[in-house]
C-alpha cells in the first residue's frame, strides 16, 4: 500500500532535516510538505508541489494520478506530527476509570482495585484494552508500553487494532504466583514477540522490587536473558518503596537491581519518582531507559520526579499515562503538557523542561524507552507512525511559537488523523479498525456485571 | 425569550436538591431533567418528561408545543453544567499566545511582554479580547474576571458576545501611570458597571502591592469605596514579591493591604501562591476572595499556593487561567484538572482537592470570587449560564464516578452547548454571537503588524 499525505506542514526541527528546495518552481518552498508512505515505513518528506492541471484551474499533486498511489490524504496544511507513545499502560484496567478516585495508593489498591481486579476476565481485559486503543487513536497515540494480566487478550486488541505495541505480562512472586506467570511470559514472548511484521514487540514484566523477592527478579532476569527480551519494572513509585528498600535491602530499588545483576540487560524502569542523585548516575551508567508518569504520580500522590536532574544527565526518557484508574485518560496531551508545568512549579524555575523537551519525550523519547527502532520521528526509512493535527483552531491563534502551541495549548481534540504502521486508523472522527458502537456495548455490559457503573 | 432544554443529565448534587416526581407516570424518575429559562434566568428544574405523540409514535416534550417556547433544545441525555467561571484574565494579552515561552518571571516580563504591550492598540486589544471570548465558549466559560488595560475595547467585546464578566483596569503607579488609570477605571465604573441587564460589573484593579505605592493603594481602596465596587488585585504571586513585601514593609502583601485599610472593603486577591497561615487567616476574617491559578503559577516557575489550607480554612475560591501568554489557553478545564493533580503530588496525599471541590471552585467559587450573586449553579432563580456536555465519548466510558469523570477525564472538546445570561452563544460547533472567519482574519493581521507570528 503506497499513500501520499499531500500539503501539511511540520515543526521547524523537523523541517530542518529536509533539502526544501522545489524542483518544479526551482525555488525555496518550505511552507509545506509532502509525505510519501510505502508499507509500513516513510518512503520521501519533500516539499509540497502542485501542477496546475490547466482548464478547470485547480491544482494536483504530482504523482496522485491513479495507480500512482492507493490513497492520497490531503492535508491542508494541517500539521504532521510523529504518532504519540504512551509508555507505561495498563490498558486491562481501562474498565476500572475513575474507580475510587481521591483515595490515597494503598487504600485505593487494597479496597478498590485488587478485589474488582481479582473479578476480571480475559474478555474484560480484552475490551478493556480496546477501549484504550480506541482513546489513544483519537488522542493520536500510535504505540503503548502495556503491562497487566490476561495478555493475551490484549495482544489480540492491539494486532486487530493495528497499534504499535511493547507488552508484558506483569509479575511477582509475592503471593505466590510466580512461577505460571514467568510461564504466561514466555508463551506471551512465543507467540507474539515481533509478530505483526514486528508491530509487536514483547519485555519481560517483574512488576517492582517490592513486589518480587531478590531470587524472583534473578530468575526474570535471567528469563529475558534467555528469550533476548529487556525488563519493564515499576522503580521508585513512592516513598514507602524507597524506606522498605533501604531497610530490607540497605540500598535504593535501583540499587538492589544493580546489585542483583539485572542490570547487565536492558532495562525499562516506570516512574523513577524518588531516583536518588546515586540512582541516575548508575541509570546513566547502565543504560536503564525511563518512563515518566506525572499525571499519575500527581493522581495517587505519589511524588514529583526529579525530571529535570534525569534529562541533565541524558537518560532516555518517555512518557505514560499509567492506566485510566490512576489518571483518568490515556490522552498523552495531557502527560506533556504537564511534564512541562509541573517542574517549573517545582523548580520555581520557568525554564526547565521546554516544550520542545516534552514533545520529544513524547514521541522519540518514549521509543527509545521502549527499545524500539526507528520509531518516533517523521524520517525516510523511519515507522510511518503519524498524526495530523488541526492547528487552526481559535485556541491556537496566533502561533508565535509553534512547538510551544502543541504542549501548552493543543490537544488531543485536535488529532483528526492517526496513522499506525501505515494503516490510517482513525480519520473524519471515526475508528477504521474499531466497531465503536460495538465496543461501547461490550464495555459497559462489563462495566454493568462487575458493578462498576 | 422563553428556552427549554429537554432530556439532560445532571451532576448526583445538583439532583439531590430537586423532587424527582414524575406526575405524567406517577413514578420516581430521576434519570433526566427538562430545565425552563426564562430570559436569563432559570426557570424551573424538573424531571424530563414526555408525552407518546400518538399515531406517529414519536415522544413529544409537554410545552414543547408552538408558541410556549422560543427555542427548544433537545438535550439527548447529554450532562448539563453549570457555565464555567474563569475568574483571573487578561484578555488583551490573547494575541500574546506562546510568545517568549519558558523564560523567568522578570526575563519574560521585561524581555518580551512589556515591550509588546506598549505597542498594543485599543482595536488589538478588541480582537484580542473576542479571540480569548470565543475560545471560552468553546470550552464552556460563561464568564470571567480581565484587567488590563483599553477596557472600553475589552468590555465592547464582551458586550457583543454575550459573555458575563467583571471587568477591572489595571492600575500602578510605579511609572507614573497613577492618576491617568484611576480616571479611566472611574470612567469604566460609570459606562460599564451593572451594565448589559447586570451582565456585565466593575472591579476597580490596583495591579499588585510591588507596582502599587501604599499611598496610591490607599487611594484605590477610597476611590472604591465611593463608586461602591471591590477590588481586584494580584497578591502573594512570588518569593520575590514576599521578600520585597519584607524588606520594605515589614509584613507579606496581604498584610499591608491590612495595614493600609485596604481589606475594610471587598477584595478579591488572585494567586496567593505565598500565603502565610496568618494571610489565610486574615484573608477569612476580612472575608477575602481568592483566586487560584495553578496553570500560569506552573509555568512562569511562581510556586504552588497552599491551595488544601485555604480550603480547609474555608476561603471562598475561585479558578483562573491567567493570560494566554502564560497558561497558553483559557480553558479552565485544564485548571480544574491541575488544581486538583498539583496538590496531592505537593502534599503526598491524593485526598486533598478532590473532583467535587475543584467543579465548584470553577463553577460557584469563581462567581463568590467575583462577588456575583446568583451565578454558577443550575437552580431555578440563578443566571441561565450552563453548558451541556457529551459525556458519552470513549475518554469517559466506563463512568463509575461522574464528577472525577468531569474532572479527571473531560475536557473542553466534550462542551457542545454553551448558553451564557439565557443566549445560546456555542452550537453545533459554531459560536452565533461571533463571526470566527472575521475574527480569525482580523487576529492573524494584528499579530502580523506586531510582528508576533
Amino acid at each position: 500500500m503506497k499513500i501520499l499525505i499531500a500539503n501539511i506542514s511540520l515543526l521547524p526541527s523537523t523541517e530542518s532535516l529536509f533539502d526544501s528546495h522545489d524542483p518544479y518552481t526551482n525555488t525555496r518552498h518550505s511552507s509545506t510538505w509532502d509525505i510519501g508512505i510505502a508499507g509500513d515505513v516513510i518512503e520521501f518528506v519533500r516539499p509540497h508541489t502542485t501542477v496546475p492541471m490547466g482548464a478547470g484551474g485547480r491544482e494536483r499533486t504530482p504523482g496522485s494520478e491513479a495507480g500512482e498511489y492507493d490513497k492520497v490524504i490531503l492535508g491542508d496544511g494541517r500539521l504532521a506530527l510523529p504518532g504519540l507513545v504512551n509508555a507505561h499502560t495498563h490498558l486491562g484496567m481501562t474498565l476500572l476509570r475513575g474507580y475510587g478516585d481521591d483515595l490515597p495508593l494503598m487504600q485505593w489498591l487494597e479496597e478498590k482495585i485488587w478485589p474488582i481486579e481479582a473479578e476480571l476476565s480475559a474478555d474484560d481485559v480484552y475490551w478493556a484494552s480496546l477501549l484504550a486503543i480506541g482513546e489513544m487513536f483519537k488522542a493520536g497515540v500510535t504505540t503503548c508500553g502495556d503491562m497487566y494480566f490476561h495478555m493475551d487478550a490484549t495482544a489480540k486488541a492491539i494486532a486487530e487494532s493495528g497499534m504499535r505495541a511493547s507488552l508484558s505480562r506483569g509479575l511477582q512472586d509475592i503471593g505466590g504466583s510466580g512461577k505460571q506467570g514467568l510461564q504466561e511470559a514466555a508463551a506471551l514472548c512465543r507467540n507474539w514477540h515481533n509478530s505483526c511484521r514486528g508491530r509487536v514487540t514483547v519485555m519481560l514484566g517483574p512488576h517492582a522490587p517490592y513486589t518480587c523477592s531478590p531470587e524472583f527478579l534473578r530468575q526474570t532476569f535471567d528469563k529475558a536473558q534467555r528469550l533476548g527480551i529487556p525488563l519493564h519494572i515499576h522503580v521508585a513509585e513512592t516513598e514507602t518503596e524507597i524506606q522498605e528498600a533501604a531497610d530490607n535491602y540497605k540500598t535504593t530499588p535501583l540499587g538492589l537491581l544493580e546489585e542483583l545483576g539485572v542490570l547487565d540487560g536492558p532495562v525499562t524502569a516506570a516512574h523513577a519518582v524518588y531516583f536518588s542523585p546515586d540512582d541516575i548516575q548508575l541509570a546513566l551508567e547502565r543504560d536503564v531507559r525511563i518512563i515518566h508518569c506525572p499525571g499519575s504520580n500527581m493522581k495517587l500522590g505519589s511524588g514529583i520526579a526529579p525530571l529535570p536532574d534525569m534529562l541533565e544527565a541524558g537518560l532516555k526518557i518517555g512518557l505514560g499515562t499509567d492506566s485510566a484508574a490512576s489518571n483518568n485518560t490515556l490522552n498523552l496531551w495531557e502527560e506533556m503538557r504537564l511534564s512541562s508545568l509541573i517542574h517549573k512549579a517545582e523548580n520555581r524555575n520557568a525554564k526547565v523542561v521546554p516544550a520542545e523537551t516534552s514533545l520529544t519525550m513524547a514521541t522519540k523519547g518514549g521509543a527509545d524507552a521502549l527499545h524500539l527502532n526507528k520509531v518516533g520521528k517523521i524520517l525516510p526509512g523511519w515507522a510511518a507512525d503519524l498524526i495530523l493535527v488541526d492547528n487552526k483552531g481559535l485556541h491556537w491563534q496566533p502561533t508565535s511559537d509553534l512547538e510551544a502551541s502543541v504542549v501548552y495549548a493543543g490537544g488531543a481534540q485536535d488529532v483528526n488523523l492517526t496513522m499506525a504502521a501505515g494503516r490510517v486508523v482513525y480519520e473524519g472522527g471515526r475508528l477504521t479498525t474499531i466497531d465503536e458502537d460495538r465496543l461501547v456495548y461490550q464495555v459497559q455490559k462489563c462495566a454493568q456485571r462487575l458493578g462498576l457503573c
